[in-house]
């Protein structure tokens, strides 16, 4: 077992403090990754305190993970001692489902496991997070990662990056589409950047006007207040698409009249209480509202290396290991641009 | 002017009762019908007792518009007298915008002119419906009617039939998808034979067992009680595609997880009330809702000659135009199955 130094909320209610745990062994498939940074989302707070459902105590969170190899498997033909290597959301899932096989794995029939609060499958131990030294990750969960970038800004791709790749993807987000970006966070600023790269022209939508210069430098051609009545006014039937990264309460028929015909609203924010959707506001424009949820294995990998082509990585504030607590307090004030990272040289 | 003898409700509150109106003399464009069948539509209730916002009285609703053409303006191509033509949910569009050009003239950037409850365009002179003994319209928002089907099930087909061929073709539906139908109405009856008729495995949900053996006679290969939590459980994941008909008040919350991975709910019932969506029902498998109204021009046509070499119809019940207010009653407590007709020869 690999000793290893971690940050772990206790209880629900407890502030993150240091914590030791043992990694296992590194199996024939397994690597055994360094860990040098990783992102703070904001789902990590919402797990560390038990907001979504019940949860695996202590808990070690972090699903941003970036690092490097020092040891692999007999069996492991993906990555050798001294790659860089990332982990996201998660680290197993069954891998036979339809799900698994068309390598949506986030979509697993019988539940992906979780990089934390999650159990893993043979042995039902939890699994914890990147808060921490080192992992150990089966190859085909981990990813490449290039060496063109600086480290810090590509692990919030491994869960912000690929939230927002993935739909834009999916519904084919390309030159001539007018796209909107509703928030303007860890997602909402990814959201931006990616769908400016896939040639969209890009409006912010938010309630900040001091987020436009911001905005504008992300990528964003456009930016529009939503609490301005005329603005909204003149922008109704507008896009071709919204991303929505908004995970306060809010009613997306708010925002639905933004979308031309044909036009879908993409949900990526995950607010507490249910939303209302009005007919009235799909039918009369064939209008749609999609979830998504991260990315498979094998698109993560593929929005890795396109951030590698084309020069994209998050806009981050690095922090040591101890300061997690206060960087928790600031995102919930939505006072970080637009990422905390740890750089886990401070637990070492 | 063509004298025209018609029902109208004179206020919202007022029954249908008997009514003259003046049709216009045909124009060089216009094809004059003389209407042999006008099915009943929910939404003639809605609009004739101003359920959906301001409306147009005196107000005769009908859009399901069968009858044989009698006269044509002298630029006329597509008809000729003694022709059988349809008019559905619209009469007129602007025919510049991006919708109409992209034969989406329901979606029309400047509105639609309704059948009834409309204006026409140029003159704002109101526009008067089926329940009616004959109509004038353009011919480029007249339909062709094959004469092997009986007339009376195919009126039905220009709003019931049209409404769920459309989003069934728009989706994609086709052999190997399994279809849910929720609701066994005017909409429902109609999503059911098309959904079969597409190659698709159907699935009839409803909240009453004595639909079953009409739901399977309809072409549904299974039956599902909605209130049965268990067989909702043994659901869960199940149908590529849910087409909602349902316009009472529920909760698309209730029935999104019987979607598998990328399943979509159609929404083509109008509920009064907004429905509340949680992103949780969506995001976790990449689910969506989609809204549809009716169908352009084109695919109306489509979907009547498709009918006419699939040998689909609506089931009617015919009525002389006398009967139209208890017509009424029975429907609203939902005693038709599944699509009231009017023979307009009981008003001539």
């Amino acid at each position: 077992m690999i000793a290893t130094k971690a940050y772990a909320a206790a209880t629900p209610k407890a502030q993150l403090t240091p914590f030791e745990l043992e990694r296992r062994e590194p199996g024939p498939h397994d690597v055994h990754i360094d860990i040098l940074y990783c992102g703070v989302c904001h789902s990590d707070i919402h797990q560390a305190r038990e907001e979504w459902g019940q949860a695996i105590f202590p808990m070690v969170p972090g699903h941003e993970i970036v690092g490097k190899v020092v040891r692999v498997g007999d069996k492991v033909t993906k990555f050798k001692v001294g790659d860089l290597a990332g982990v996201g959301c998660f680290v197993d899932s069954c891998r036979t489902c339809e799900n698994c096989k068309n390598d949506l794995e986030q979509y697993c029939d019988e539940g992906m496991v979780g990089t934390y609060n999650g159990r893993e499958r043979v042995t039902n131990a939890p699994t914890y997070g990147g808060y921490s030294t080192n992992i150990v990750v089966d190859e085909n969960y981990t990813l490449h990662i290039s060496d063109k970038l600086p480290l810090e800004g590509v692990a919030p791709l491994l869960c912000a990056g690929i939230t927002t790749y993935s739909p834009l993807r999916y519904v084919g987000v390309k030159k001539g589409h007018k796209v909107a970006v509703f928030g303007l966070g860890g997602l909402g600023h990814m959201g931006v950047k990616f769908a400016a790269a896939f040639g969209a022209e890009v409006t912010m939508l938010s309630t900040s006007p001091s987020k436009e210069a911001d905005a504008k430098r992300l990528g964003a051609h456009h930016f529009a207040l939503i609490n301005d009545k005329e603005t909204m006014k003149s922008l109704a039937n507008s896009f071709d698409f919204i991303l929505n990264t908004v995970s306060a309460d809010h009613a997306y028929s708010d925002y639905l009249n933004l979308l031309k015909t044909n036009g879908t609203m993409i949900i990526v924010g995950l607010p507490e209480s249910p939303s209302t959707v009005p007919a009235f506001s799909l039918i009369p424009k064939r209008r749609s509202i999609l979830g998504s949820m991260i990315g498979g294995i094998k698109e993560t990998q593929e929005m890795l290396d396109f951030c590698a082509e084309h020069n994209i990585v998050s806009d981050v504030e690095v922090i040591p290991m101890q300061k997690i607590n206060e960087a928790y307090e600031r995102m919930i004030k939505a006072d970080v641009r637009y990422r905390f990272v740890i750089d886990l040289a401070s637990l070492k």
